[in-house]
Formats: C-alpha cells, sequence, structure tokens
C-alpha cells in the first residue's frame, strides 16, 4: 500500500488529481493508496523526506498564477527527492448550493480569495449582488454552505459531492484554458523507464557570471533538447547567485539527455536531478534518435568504416 | 498633477510602495500625485491604456511567491507600456488591535488567506488558540478589526493607521527577507536617462524551436550582459510558442545593452521592450564600457590607428 | 605616381598581377606606377614599411598549394600595414620557344620546379622526352632559352612577349581552376569606401584556452557574417599560442562588422586589422543590413515606438 | 614486411622521417620495412588506395610554408585512408663537397629553389659569390655534385651520406625552429590504443551557412576539447562550399572525443575521420576525463545517488 500526501484539505484540486493519477494507473507502486492532507505544499515533501509518506502529491505550476514556487523550492532544498508522475487539471469551479436552494436565492457566497479572483466575471454576470464571505480553500468554503452559514459555494466537484451539495453551475472560471500541473514526488529511485514522451526537470545553481546561464543553454541547445520551462529564482544563501528550475523533453535514457546532464553536471556549481517520467503526451520535440551517428562511431572505432 | 492607479484597496503594501516611490521621487512627473485603487493589476495597467491613469503602480515579483504573472501578461499584451521605476519593500505584516485591547483577550484574528500562510509561525507561537476570520485582503482585516466584527487584523503599517487601531505587533513575517518588488508602469515615452545602476526589461516571442533561447541567451552574455532574470511562458494562442520574460543589467543607452536589443530584434519573431529604469542599486555587473573598443574603430575607419 | 613594389623578377604572373590591377583601376592613388621588383615578398612588404614603395603587390593565396605564409607572415608580423585591393589570376603556362624553333625539336625544357609540379600531365603528353632544366622562377626560364641554354620554357606570357618568344601552347596547367589571389598591400589608411561587395581581414591572437576560437567564431556568426577563409598558425613567440587569420564577406563600415570588430578586439589577446576593401563579386552572403533594427531601436530611445 | 611508399627520391627529408619512424617504433605493423619512392605526395597515397604499398610516409605541414595542401587534397578526397603516426623532423640543411673539396674553392652550388628560400641568409654570409644552380630536389643536389656538375649542394644529411659527400656545414637554415611533420598513411583500420597523448584529425564538410563553423567549433569548445590546427578550403566541386582540416588533442576512445565526432557527424554534410594516434607529447590540453560524471549518471539511472 502506498501512502501519498497532499495538500489538504479533502476535497481540494489535489486530491482530484491524485485521484486522477490513480485512475491513470500512474502511481509508480500498484496496489491501494492510503491518503493524507497536509496544510502546506512543503509539508506534503517533508513527509516523503521523514518516510512518513511513500509519495506527495503538489500543484506544481498553473496556467494562471504560474510556477508554485513553495513546491519548488522544496524540491530544491534538503535531501534529494524525485518526480515520478504528473498530470494536469484543467481548473474549473463549481457552484454548490444546499439541495433545494434555488439559486435567485443566493444572498452569500462562500470562497477561498484566490478562486473568487478567477470567477470574477461569473459572478458579476450571474450573482452581482451576493456577498462574498472568505473561506480558507475551495473545500471549506463547501463546509461553509453545508454548515449553513453560507447560501452557496465557490469549490470542488469533489467538495460539492462529499457535502452533499446541489450543483448550480459546474466548469466555471473566467479564464478559459486555466490548468494546474500537479506531480508525483517520492524518495530517489530508477526512473520509470523510457516511453517515448518523457519529461526530465533539474535545478541548476550557477555562478554569477555573464554567460553561465548561455553555456547551460547550448549545451542543450547543441544536442536538440526542446526546453520546456525555465525560470530563474535567487538563491537566499548568497547574494547574486541564482538557481535555475529546467524542464525539457526527453529522458535520462535518451543518449542527448544524457550527454547533456553529463556536461551540466561538470560545468555548473551544482546539478540536482529532479526526475525523468512519462508525460502521456510529446509536450514538444523529443530528442534527436543518435543511433546512426553511434553505429558510425562503432565502426571507426573498429575500423570497418 | 500624476494620476496614478494601484491595486488596491486602501491600504495595501501597493500603496505603501507608490508612497515609497513619491518620498524618493522616482515618478518620473514631479508635482502632486492623486491615486486611485483598481481592485487587480490588469486595472490598473488598463487604466494607463485608457488615459484614465498616467501611471500604475503593480507588485511585479515577490521572494516568496514568485512572479506575479497577472501583471506581466498585462505588460506582455495589449499595447505597449513602459516601466519607470521600481521600488522593493520587505514584506512584514502589523498585528492591530482596536485601542484599549491587551493581546491576551484576543480571540478571533482577521486576515487575508495569503498573508495568513505567511505568519503561521508567529501565529502558532502567539495565538495559538484564536480562530481565524478570512478578509478579502490586508486592509480589509483591519475594517474588520475596526468595525468590531475581530478582535485582531493581521494587516500592513498603513492600513493600522489609517483605521486608527493599535500595534500589537510589527514586522511579522516566518520567512525572512520576504520582499516584494513594485513597478511603476506608463505610457512609452523616452526612457529615464542612465544612471550606470540600471535595469532592462524585454518580453520576446521565440519560435519553438531547440536552441533558439540558447541564441537569445548568447546575444545577451556575448555582450557581458548580466541576465537577473529569466522566466518562460506558454503562449495562449499557439501551441508550443513560448514568451520569455527577461530582465538584465543595463541601460537603453548602454553601447552593449543598445547591441543586444538590436540583435534580438533582427533574431526573434517579437521583441517587446518595457523599459530601462534606475534602480538605485547596481543589482548584478553592469554591462562592459566600450569606449576603449570604440575609439579603436573609429582609429581604424580613419586610417590613423 | 605610386612606387609599387612586388615580387619579381620581371614577368611573373605577380607583374601580370600588378598590370591588371592598374588596368582595372584598383590602386587607390591614381595616376602613373613605378614598378620595382623584389626577390622576395616580405622584401616587397619590408618596401612598404620603410617607405620605399607607396604599395606592394604579392601573392596571398594560392587554389593548388594554399597560403602564401611569407606573406601572411609579413603583413602579421612588424608595423602595421594594410590591404587596399585584390585580384585573382588563373594560372596557367605558356610552353615558349626560339622564333622558328619547332615543337618536334625540343630538347630540353627550363622550368621552375614548382611550376613543373603544374604543367606534370602536359609534359608526359607533349614532350615525353625532353630533359628539364630547373630555373630559377619562371621569368628566368624564359631567359634561359632566350640564351640559348635550353631548347623550350615553361613560362608565363609575359616573359614570352618580353623575350620575344614563340608560343608552343598557352594555357596550359594540370588542374583546371588553379588561381591565385593577389593583394596590393600599403601603410594604414582610411579603407576605400564601402562597395557592398568587400571583403574585410584580421589577424587574432587568441590565448590558448579550449573555446576561445569558437567564442571569436560566435562574435562573427552571431552578426551573420560570413568566413571565408581561416587559417590558424602557431605564433613562433610562445608555445601553444596561436594566430588565425580571417577573411570574411562585408565592409569595416558595415554595421554588424563593426560591432563584430569592436567585440573582438576586447575579447581577444590581439586583433590586427588588415584592412576592407572591394572584391568585385560579393564571394558570399553580404552581412545583414540592420537599418531596420536601428530604427527600432532610435524610436524606442525617443518614446515613438 | 610493411610495403611504404614516401615522398622520392631517396635521400630527402621525407626518408629520414619515415627512418626517425621506424626506428622509433612507431609503424603499427612490426618487421622489417621496404621502401618504395614516388614522385609525388598524392603518389604515395594513391600507392595506399591501390594496395601497392602498406602505407605512405608523407609530409603534412610545415612551420615556415604551412600545409602541404596535396598531402591534405589526397586524405580529404578518394576513398578513405588513416593516419596511424607522426613524427616532426627539424628541417636544418647540409652543405656538401667532393671529398677533398675546400669551402672556399666552392664557385656553384647546386639547390632545390625551396631549399635555397630557406637558406638565403647563410649563402650570403658564406658563400656570397656562389652561382646557384637549380636542382630538382634536395637529394638531386647531391647528386650533381657527386657527378661534378657543382661544386656544392644544399643538401640533406641523408644523401650527403648516400653520395659520399664531405659536409661544409650542417644544421643550415635562416630560421630557427623550422620542422616540418611528417604522418604515416594506411588503410583504415582500429586506430591505434589510446595514449593519453593522442592527436585526432578530421575533415568536415559544412554548408556554406554563416555559424556552420562557429556549431562546428562549439560542438569541441563546450566539451573542452583543444583545437590545435584549423584551415578552410574551397571545395572544388561546389562554389561557396568548405572544407575545413581540424586537428585537436585527444583519441577517439576519450568519450569527449567520441561525443564530440558524434555530433559532428550528425550536423555537417560530411565528416572524414583522418585517424588518432599517438603523439609522444601532449601537444596540448588533453579534453577532460568525464569519469565522475558518468559515475554520477550512473547513480541517478539506478536511483542510488
Amino acid at each position: 500500500m502506498s501512502r501519498i500526501a497532499y495538500l489538504g484539505p479533502e476535497g481540494t484540486f489535489t486530491e482530484a488529481a491524485l485521484r486522477a493519477l490513480e485512475a491513470d494507473h500512474r502511481i509508480p507502486v500498484p496496489g491501494p493508496v492510503a491518503q493524507a492532507p497536509t496544510d502546506s505544499t512543503p509539508a506534503a515533501v517533508a513527509a516523503v523526506r521523514s518516510g512518513e509518506a511513500d509519495f506527495a502529491c503538489v500543484p506544481i505550476e498553473n496556467s494562471i498564477e504560474g510556477s508554485v514556487l513553495p513546491t519548488l523550492d522544496s524540491l530544491a532544498d534538503g535531501p534529494p527527492v524525485q518526480i515520478y508522475a504528473e498530470l494536469t487539471l484543467d481548473v474549473s469551479f463549481t457552484i454548490a448550493v444546499r439541495p433545494g436552494i434555488a439559486a435567485a436565492a443566493v444572498r452569500t457566497v462562500a470562497a477561498f480569495p484566490v478562486a473568487t479572483a478567477q470567477v470574477r466575471k461569473w459572478l458579476v454576470a450571474n450573482l452581482p449582488d451576493a456577498a462574498l464571505l472568505p473561506a480558507h480553500s475551495n473545500a471549506a468554503a463547501a463546509a461553509e454552505v453545508a454548515a449553513g452559514r453560507a447560501d452557496a459555494a465557490i469549490t470542488t466537484a469533489l467538495a460539492t459531492d462529499r457535502y452533499g451539495l446541489d450543483t448550480v453551475a459546474a466548469g466555471v472560471v473566467d479564464e478559459p484554458n486555466a490548468r494546474t500541473r500537479f506531480v508525483l514526488v517520492g524518495a530517489p529511485a530508477a526512473p520509470p523507464p523510457r516511453t517515448g514522451a518523457d519529461r526530465t526537470s533539474v535545478v541548476l545553481r550557477l555562478e554569477n557570471v555573464p554567460g553561465s546561464l548561455a553555456m547551460a543553454m547550448t549545451e542543450l541547445a547543441i544536442r536538440d533538447i526542446d526546453l520546456t520551462r525555465i525560470e530563474s529564482r535567487p538563491t537566499r544563501t548568497e547574494l547574486g547567485s541564482y538557481m535555475f528550475f529546467l524542464d525539457f523533453v526527453g529522458h535520462i535514457d535518451d543518449a542527448p539527455v544524457a550527454e547533456a546532464l553529463r556536461a551540466l553536471h561538470r560545468r555548473c556549481a551544482d546539478v540536482r536531478y529532479l526526475g525523468s517520467w512519462p508525460t502521456g503526451d510529446p509536450a514538444g520535440a523529443p530528442p534527436p534518435v543518435t543511433d546512426e551517428a553511434t553505429t558510425w562511431l562503432t565502426r571507426l572505432r573498429e575500423g570497418t568504416p
């Protein structure tokens, strides 16, 4: 049985992501799953480090808000951990009421303020006169409605279901294509096998010399490796020194990726490998196949060109 | 008189940043300032575009949460706007109560949930039994206390003052060195003069070809230009196409920066110039002085080497 | 009147090149020309340095033998000199006899040994039984025939004419497309005006660090400058230190070339500029026109994008 | 028994180089050697291709004259051949006379004109009044003296010995440090084992795109491979297309060299491998040892970091 920590409380998008990972058989250890909500992303990752959990399911990137820095920082600092799977969820909200309440009767709406910002247009169009009551999380908003302290909640489908509420509107979000990417983090081990549609992630620490980043980029570019994300972040320990979070297409068992990792290891003050895992879809140009060049080299070495 | 829109409501950190910019004489148009709070960062930038405001003061980067993506997106999309000044504020909270209330008597604490996450340790140590009441903003938390609906607020010094509250604790924040950088955005015009300690910011749109980013990095590195921030962001319009937000040390009137901008303009699908402005402190290695090389070149052209 | 030193003796290919430069009006100083043969390439260049000659006409590159290193060394060492014009001659030989002598009667052939190597196939086919008598130069071979010490000469058209000989065969050469490039060297002065079909030449001295040459190449490549020749040569003064002779398409007044020269000057241990001069034909891709990018930059600086 | 063709005639520097290679046990096939002079460098290489010879000993580079282009062209065109050994000879001449002749009695000097150019200063100082008689080769000059057709020869120590002449002066050369590098060329086979002081040589054919050479240089530089020679040469078949002759430090069995060769094979229109062979001395910075980075990578793959 896998014990999996996740950013709670129950009923949030993160729990929904974890359930989808399980349904898709993307959790490396098969068998039943025991879920344990935590009150922050760092706490979920810390549970993996302490051995309390086998894996942590945490959000890493949101198409509206950008990277989830507490997650990135948890991965970059402390003993090594590794990513084994990912899942991208469309973010959209459910407007939930107690059974039997009509939308027209809604006077108060409980909502996590971050969610409020994402459904503003919908509220203006549909509930222009309702008072907003802040809640501690998307799931807590549903709990407020269930407890009778608010008429409606901006919440998740999962929490609506769990608290036995009725759905007034589903799939509510102002910005189309809002998505959050979640990752499954565990202790270091052999990465999942190469599938041909994989992602590799690293954290580089570079000297603050003009050109050190261009050098690192060149190590990838010269091997035709497709970078899909880059984000700089000042390290907190030393002024003018940076960390870079990089995602690229390919697996540690792709020869160009292996070469590039070796090269970055030699060049950078530090490289932390965050894993290679399947993405399901290509997400960019896969690294080139170098079999023909390898055959050519082998023949030269053997003297049979 | 400059009309300046800012992310409201009154009493937030953004208003504090705007007051500091004014006190430091960093607003390009001297004279009195009329402030106008807006309910979002994009709304403040939109006020500049519509002509309702001369400038907008908005947060762009937070040392804990990272880039403020709604701000970056507002700068990258729509008609051009330009940055004229910046200010970095230490982020810390004030715990405020109504006059005469003792800390020991605090049973409920009003707080914006994002702020709650940043003072968690302080609360556990100092108010372990208080109930948290979510508020819509840091300033709204103070209003809740003033209105008698909460005993204490996690709020700003500015709001504490404005609502006539007493300070129980100041400078409260779990993570030391938490800072937010704010920028002053206006319509395109000639940048402020070069000071020798300047920042230039651009948004690049690149073809999704492996190597296109390495090429752009090389255009900067080869000219010894010190990159201080990079962040990729998928464009929403076209799959597999990216925007990159880049900050680097130097001014459009530094010869290496001018050369690099020209080169990026030629190379990239699009370059949006977000401005060159003084930072007050160097923030990295300034671009090299090329006077000697220019003199050498001039002599070659004149035939007087 | 221009005094022009050239690699003698009279009647060689170098004199033919000089006459062609004069006929094409490629000599910077108009008016009559006084020619002075020297006994080596370095001697011709030395005459420019000493002021005895205004210009030197010397071979610099041969399509069969490669670079003429004594010429390159003369340009790279000593006080600066500069190239003002170039001319490429098809290399082919004239087989010359005294008037009235039939080809069938030829028993001995005078030839400069370098020339012998270039007409070997012709000799086997046409004069298989003739004995070869070595001569000091192509012109000296004709003199031997005129003096009656050989029956035929492998020589130049110019020397055939000058010694009043008859032509048995013209345009003789084993390797088709054999060509020699000659340059006109003078004291440093303003280069000839940009024509749009120009060549620029430099000598770089680089630290023997892996990557220093790649860096210099990148300074050209990133500006889309077309390199048409590169040749490394160990410096004699310091072990493991190299000179590089580079030719590229463009003129010092092309903005990308000016930028690249400035950058190389900053980067390299030493850059010696050997001039920019018209080639008559493009000889490669001209450097990109950067007017549009310059206009864009100017507008940004003025705030009128 | 190895049959080895060399640039003749007997008594030249090339024969001396071949003898030194044999004495140093640098010929891959042990046992006796049968030498066969040819009348040109291309002829010696052609003998290897036709199977008439097992190896060819040919000059490839001279510190005064530069690359020996007929040798380079022979290696670059036609069926593949490979270099197995190299030897660098100090070039200096012997002034030889018939036994019993005093230096003061010398009136005529036989010399190969290329040699004449290299001992000009010595002649002016020592035999200012002697007449120069051109000879077909350095060895032929000695033969002229032996036959009584000249008083002295500018020749090699080997030819002096072979023709039973007396040495008037040895080690004669104007330019100190004149050296010629010779290589031993054979049919393709497994390269000699890595020694840690090796050279690898390739011929690249590149599209004439600005930047294609910089790209190839970067493939070497990024792997810290030390380039010791580069020379461009227009291909004769296609206008604006170039070959590049590159020598670098290292062996095909050095991991960085293997990686770079594979990368060049993928990038370039064509890569011809000319071999990896021991140089005896380092001749530059050896490629970096990448064992630690390889171990790191292996541990990541096994999940045992």
